[in-house]
């Protein structure tokens, strides 16, 4: 994927065609800036690999949500993976396409269900026995029928954190593929349903078109099989899950990872591939910046303190996630061995831990990059710090998508 | 800690004299249900162990910063110990005598320096030499002079999870022994400090006194040198870290921890101490109420899959953390082995993991316990889900201390 928006120029670290360092001066830190262009080239790349097949990127809301990255992706003609009322409220809002929409996750309740049918989605992805019953009966009792694909756990190995790890048996994800057939038997005479698709989903941050290929050949033969039972299928949503190089993981280019699907295509010709990619178009497509705030030496550690904390950014703390760190600065300075920490009163609030990093300064700005996926999203008020604003930059101008949260908005809907 | 107002009684679980369930029926879950009696209990056992002794029992708002809970304090004369400008805030809104406030925190900035300076707190706990520059700095140009605590970092092992050991030598918080005494004599002729106290901060979720003491015994011999150097210190702030039973963690009484600071009354009379209680007094004051939507049975896991997520409730994600969890509905019904997991997309979303619980079918509510302390304060809105309602028990009175939000409010701030 495609980083590259983020240049140092004259010294000075880029955003396409903004600098790094005005923003910050102009907007205050902690802020999170995206690159449309990245945005673009990112999701471009998926449909640029399928050209001339039916196909649908349903970008992953829960990645970055901001309607305006919703809206970009509307504009590209893409469509949503929700997993939640709230995202479908967001996709709406941003006009996608319902028939663009797919419903996914496994604790959909019957008002989610409800206000999915009415806004006419594609597809719902169903994790489960139950979950199936409850939407045929939420269904009917709005005079509908609900598009549906179950969601069939292939049980193959991601290769990946085990939080994020989606496909093993043992998830709380997906149906084996025995269930999944005979809830397809069952659903095919259910009033309130209609079989539009198969679904898996087998992880987030994947470095290899291997475990999509293992798992595309399963649903395969699960398909076949539904065929031989009358039953057609005309999505088939392989979810999402291309990983990006956060620190130096290769990840095999989109076009490598459309090959993968040349088979089924020979197989179900007509049938609409549906990819689910969300930290593959946003992560490397923003940074995260943060000000330094002190430079404290210790007899132990050095740690560089920022305003940027485990509130603004979970990842880390969360995942133990790697995220390459620079200052907006690019002077020729020693490297010095350092802690990036935030100021939340806690051990595990810490962005880097044991990095070489440029000798830094209070009051200098820092790059956090691949903070676009996962960042903003998992942002909280701990420690009641207001959350960060999100700006999106288009060439050399910039608006602000989403206005810094000020302390009245800490306590908002609190009384006492 | 006390956490016997929890209780079934006729078959259904109360919070003092409200049963659980109807809370859920009116207000929805997911659902933070504090109790007054139990936080005013916690409360009252710290200020009870130090009757007769000048003492300030300044609340950590971390832990849980709803203005109601802090009004509470407030009103059983509490402080506060605030970690941000934000803090600040709420401290002030529920009108908590500034002369109650400490500051603590590895990365204050001179915005949020000033705003505590202009409000009159009783002390800043300044965690690194540079900071207590900006602080001098920050003092003199609004012509005032900073009341100072150095925070010393003991090295003292808390034995407790390492993102909340904060008193070690490799940890970001503090400063070693030697360098406090050094900064000491600097800030003593600083026209913009005026020394007042010292201050610690072992660590959170601490289950036995001794790492207290140990730590008091080295702030003592500091205390003497500086009394030897003509500093002489109004206050000894110990920090906060008493835990609570979540599992059957055997945690002493407060009195026993307050008998821990006798050497110190004896040493220094006229000192005023100083603790930060804040899990040990809303942690186990809350539950966090949830309602099963599926019971979803795979060959190798029984899933019961709730509407309360990591969203809601990051702690067993994020620290690996036991709460227990109890049906509403006190029913005699066999054990059966299961996995309690949320609605977010992503493997580590549980609240508990290979747990027997009683068998519990979809629409039933189950409380989540020891849900008060770094519950809410630490929930996000990931997966575009609304934070949950708060509400505060007082007997058979019932009051919501925070709306529950909406979609409207997932989206107050973005434009596209």
């Amino acid at each position: 994927m495609d980083a590259s928006v983020f240049n140092y120029r004259n010294g000075d670290l880029m955003v396409e065609d903004i600098r790094l360092r005005s923003l910050a001066e102009s907007l205050g830190t902690p802020l999170y800036v995206y690159s449309t262009q990245a945005i673009q080239t990112n999701f471009r790349a998926y449909q640029q690999a399928f050209v001339g097949r039916p196909y649908l990127i349903a970008y992953s809301v829960k990645a970055a949500s901001n309607l305006a990255i919703l809206r970009l992706i509307q504009r590209e003609g893409g469509g949503c993976d929700i997993v939640s009322g709230g995202e479908l409220a967001r996709a709406l809002k941003a006009e996608v396409d319902p028939q663009k929409i797919v419903f996914s996750g496994v604790g959909k309740t019957a008002l989610e269900m409800a206000a999915a049918l009415k806004a006419g989605i594609l597809s719902f992805n169903v994790e489960s026995a139950p979950e199936l019953r409850l939407l045929s009966a939420t269904a009917q009792s709005l005079g509908r029928k609900a598009p549906i694909s179950l969601r069939v756990n292939p049980d193959v190995d991601p290769q990946t954190h085990p939080y994020v790890a989606t496909g093993l048996r043992e998830s709380k994800f997906g149906l084996p593929v025995g269930e999944a057939y005979q809830l397809y038997l069952q659903a095919k005479n259910d009033p309130g349903l209609e079989i539009v698709g198969v679904d898996c989903h087998i992880g987030s941050q994947l470095t290899s078109v291997g475990p999509f290929q293992a798992a595309a050949e399963r649903l395969l033969v699960l398909m076949s099989q539904l065929k031989a039972a009358g039953i057609n299928l005309k999505l088939l949503d392989l979810g999402g899950g291309l990983g990006i190089d956060y620190h130096g993981e290769k990840i095999p280019p989109v076009a490598e990872y459309a090959q993968a699907f040349r088979a089924i295509y020979a197989a179900f010709p007509g049938l609409t591939i549906i990819l689910e990619p969300g930290r593959s178009v946003v992560g490397a497509a923003a940074v995260l910046l943060v000000t330094v705030l002190y430079d404290k030496i210790t007899p132990y550690k050095r740690f560089i303190i920022t305003d940027g904390g485990m509130n603004d950014l979970i990842r880390p703390s969360l995942y133990g996630s790697y995220h390459v760190i620079k200052p907006v600065k690019d002077l020729d300075r020693p490297l010095t061995q350092v802690n990036v920490v935030g100021p939340i009163c806690e051990s595990g609030d810490f962005l880097a831990q044991d990095r070489a990093l440029p000798l830094v300064e209070a009051g200098e700005t820092l790059a956090v990059f691949g903070a676009g996926a996962y960042g903003f999203s998992m942002s909280s008020n701990y420690n009641s710090r207001p959350r960060p604003a999100e700006v999106l930059v288009s060439g050399s101008t910039c608006r602000v998508i989403r206005a810094r949260e000020t302390s009245e908005d800490l306590i908002r809907g609190e009384s006492f």
